[in-house]
């Protein structure tokens, strides 16, 4: 592993030899502007690296001789090659978006002011000539000057209140006080006067997936990403995809909604010990995902969001305390859900409009979230229309025979040999322990090319194969026949139906959109795929199998969970927060079902 | 029984033949002025009879023939002899405090505006087109015009985002919305246009004592008493006294706090059969108690409050949800807990104050709250001073041999005859069962006054009683010396010891408050006796005991459970309880354990 620290901020993180510079400073929380998509034809994301890399130099579109020598770098265009020191530099508007608050003085950070910050309160001591509650002592010492926002207190709960009560004498009256704009989260002791600040506070970004939730903890004041996990969600017990869970809440409530806070409950633990974070240091948590999801987290029945006309009960940013989802990971301050857009459409995709930056996209761009819904955005100065589309758990490896989450082992593609060896991509590089999604399209449009299954999905049987070292791959595993990458890993006819049946449903969806905005494939500046289906996922494949129309490969990218991106962006800045809290209204939303033609394009979308 | 029928407002209840109907009408919230304290003196309280009674023509002060023909009778001396119809004048002042709404119009009742409030709200239904969730289709509904105070939606839980959906679609996008000032408690579907409006909405206002919980059940428009009921709480299986609570409170927090919430719990149930109320219709619930227990109905450790300083944790007044009190029997809404004055000084007391209207009292006024604790008032011009002394559970008729409350067989006093039988007055007339409060003060300064009891507080024994008659009733029980009221019924030295530090307890607080404040008892006014202890107070024997300072007795009233009654007003009013939100800021506490003098006068006030 290679150390990188990035300056100003100093922050110091760890990377594998190889790893692309640009997708480390997103997982580290560090907003760099990609004009260009990350393309190396702006060269606007150039920053300083010490010592120089052989990566970066710029290719039609050379970085300068001199600015070289420098040390200057097309940071998208970079791989670690060993320890470094990245500078970004501070003139030319490129910055980081939450650095330690050392380092930003007299700055403005791009992403605007933090939700969170601090102030120091001093009281006089309790005695018997005054004889005021902690409580309303506490609420004159925050009594600001007349005319400004007058801070709020929590609500009165036994562990609040007795909290700042020991806080308040712990600190002989002197505390440091933590604020969410103008609502008062904890009280710690102050540090006494020209010490450090006290320890630093935290927040989770969520994204509660139908079949994966994942999170990640981030410094509330640096926006810095400590920590990320992913989990299965345990509500999968409970049905592959909403419908079931929507059945099922009807019977078992408590038990559906459960599974998942206990899954969220269970990664946040996790977080915590892995980057040595307490409760007590989590103050806020911002949740994204599907509405189906975003309801049973609340509890609320999501039954009528699948009836006619698909009405959510509430779709509005609600903010609620940690313990009415019964989780003690968070020791005070508030969580939030963020909007929903329509009855299909959730915070999921308000999330990933906010880390793609889509209200500000001036360009016509498709953003597709694939995950057990698929939702599919189409941007264009401004205006936002939306739908979605079940696609069911195949890219996020689950249903799937050898299926896997984008883990150690995972199998996430492969090209198929002259001498019918294969050679496979495998995370970590060790033994093939299963296909994530990603390897499953890959893998999928290499047995379409190899001439091993048919444009209707049928996998040809080892008798219909001309070459016999492709045939001798062909078995049939319980009377159905499948295809063998290794000992452990196989793709079977099911599995390639699966496929089928989630690609069906998102491209319907992505043609049904266009033609409802009357854009044509041709004229789309750019194609974003976000999801959790494993990186390295191969454009050029993914266009073979027909889930996305056929573009020139270097406009489209693949962004990561770009739907937990923008709830991190709305759990650590006042800006992107009040942007999700407003974003909902300004997006349309096309009623699939509502089409006519829905099944007919469905069915044809099924093939290859 | 019989039927009494008020006018205006066409309240119609049932009362016991005899009964008084100045207490009824206390019972039933409707709030007669009696301002001679209903001694037949002033003559204001007339109001017409039909048919006319025998009793209320008048003693000394009779009304005018013309008068009585008419029907007119003095509230104070009535007692019910029949069905029978009650006008009350709307001339002269005299006013039900909150009579139905249909009957105030056009008048203005004496307690102000109402906290609750309807209106009917009409939405457009949901659609293909028009997919706004219910939630925020509501709150659109409920934008005022600019510059009103726009409607607080209550916080987005499950069963209230349910409840709500529910009532919109049973009502077909028209409900009757339920207010709190601008915050919206509940949804019912609408009654149809022209129709009667929907059924009322009520609350509890609850007395939490430390040996006596005392709820009332109000309907919230009209302010009309349902229903009443005082169970013993639970929590005395946790010490008599403040003290022994908050110690069980550090090892049993959970229990402790349980066994509080569980008695109103199951009192509130009770009378929501007895009335026929649903917790549906329930939406507010107004708490007094002294500090102690309502930090512990708030689960707040009450440690700091017993120990140098004496600081509440909270002391405003707090507004919580039912569901945080594990409190079933109401449906939405808001439970409110009033404010604290001191760490000794409680709700109860601004219960009291509110009830009393000391705020506005022009004279000099001592109000002494009796129960387990004594709290004490001095009144004067608006300036309020207060106390409190520790009385033990006595007057409550708790830890008495044979105590009990003021229910059905309570001894409330008693006459020793010359032939050495005695007069008992029992509550309902039947066999004695025990003593109450009244009972057990009446009953020992009748010894006193027999030459029974010295002083001192000895009970003499049989064979220094001279006559044979009363030595009779002298016997030992387990060693113990005891007077004998009937087979079951006795009252021991251990009783008079008792009832010995408790009224020395309240005695001490009364002077060294009226020291303080320069005040002496010569220049009283008026004292006011609130309390438990059980009606039928003797007042000439109250003094007899020392209890309260000498005064002619027509300046003393017993005027029953004040904080229970204040707490009423503080449910159904807003004046009202908007002063109890500041009334504690104007109320002066004086520290008792901080006076020298405290030991020697409570030594000194134990005698008779
Ligand atoms: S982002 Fe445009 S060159 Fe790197
Ligand atoms: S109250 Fe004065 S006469 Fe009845």
């Amino acid at each position: 592993m290679c150390q990188v620290t990035i300056l100003p901020g100093e922050i110091v993180f760890h990377a594998r030899r190889g790893a692309p510079l640009r997708e480390l400073l997103l997982q580290e929380g560090i907003l760099l502007d990609f004009p260009c998509g990350g393309r190396g034809l702006c060269g606007q994301c150039a920053v300083e690296i010490q010592p120089p890399t052989e990566s970066g130099q710029g290719g039609r579109k050379k970085l300068p001789e001199e600015a070289l020598a420098r040390g200057l770098r097309l940071a998208c265009q970079v791989q670690i090659e060993g320890d470094c020191t990245i500078r970004i530099p501070e003139e030319k508007g490129i910055e980081v978006a939450w650095k330690d608050p050392a380092a930003v003085e007299g700055s403005a950070p791009v992403y605007g002011e933090k939700l969170i910050h601090r102030r120091r309160l001093k009281m006089e001591p309790p005695s018997l000539q005054d004889q005021r509650a902690d409580w309303e002592r506490l609420a004159d010492a925050l009594q600001g000057p007349p005319g400004q926002t007058p801070a709020v207190l929590p609500p009165v709960q036994a562990e609040t209140v007795e909290g700042f009560a020991r806080a308040l004498r712990a600190g002989q009256w002197q505390v440091e006080a933590v604020f969410e704009q103008e609502a008062l989260l904890c009280l710690r002791p102050a540090p006494a006067e020209g010490e450090a600040a006290a320890e630093p506070v935290y927040g989770f970004a969520v994204d509660l997936g139908t079949t994966t939730v994942d999170l990640s903890l981030h410094n509330l004041e640096t926006g810095r990403l400590l920590a990320r996990k992913a989990l299965l969600n345990r509500q999968t017990a409970y049905g592959a995809d909403v419908i079931s869970r929507t059945h099922n809440f009807q019977e078992k409530r408590e038990e559906v909604r459960a599974a998942a806070l206990e899954t969220i409950e269970e990664c946040a633990r996790q977080l915590e010990v892995e980057a040595g974070v307490t409760p007590e240091q989590v103050v806020r948590t911002a949740v994204v995902g599907n509405p189906i999801m975003i309801h049973i987290l609340h509890g609320l029945n999501p039954q009528q969001l699948a009836m006619a006309p698909y009405i959510p009960l509430v779709s509005g940013l609600v903010r609620r305390r940690p313990q009415e989802f019964g989780w003690s990971f968070q020791g005070c301050g508030w969580v939030e859900t963020l909007p929903l857009i329509s009855a299909f459409v959730g915070a999921d995709t308000v999330g990933m409009i906010l880390a793609l930056d889509l209200e500000r996209e001036p360009e016509i761009t498709l953003s597709i979230d694939i995950g057990t819904n698929g939702e599919i955005v189409l941007s264009k100065a401004g205006e936002l229309l939306t739908t979605s589309t079940a696609a069911g758990p195949a890219f996020e490896g689950a249903q799937i025979s050898c299926g896997m989450r984008a883990l150690e082992g995972a199998v996430t593609g492969f090209r198929i040999l002259p001498d019918g060896g294969l050679d496979l991509a495998v995370v970590g590089g060790g033994r093939p322990k299963g296909l994530c999604g990603s390897g499953l399209i890959s893998g999928i449009a290499e047995l379409l090319e190899a001439g091993l299954l048919e444009p209707s999905g049928r996998l040809l049987p080892p008798e219909e194969v001309a070459r016999p070292e492709l045939a001798a791959r062909l078995f049939r595993e319980e009377k159905m026949l499948a295809f063998r990458l290794s000992d452990r890993v196989f793709i079977t006819q099911r599995d390639i139906r699966e496929l089928q049946l989630a690609k069906g449903a998102i491209r319907t969806g992505i043609d049904l959109l266009l033609d409802a905005a009357g854009v044509s494939p041709e004229s789309l500046a750019r194609i974003r795929l976000a999801g959790n289906f494993g990186s390295g996922l191969d454009i050029r494949k993914t266009m073979r199998l027909g889930l996305i129309p056929e573009l020139p490969v270097e406009k489209v990218d693949v962004v990561g969970n770009a739907a937990l991106r923008g709830a991190a962006l709305a759990l650590v800045s006042r800006e992107y927060r009040d942007r999700a809290a407003r974003i909902h209204r300004r997006c349309k939303f096309l009623e699939l079902a509502a089409r006519p033609d829905f099944q007919v394009r469905f069915a044809s979308s099924m093939f290859f």
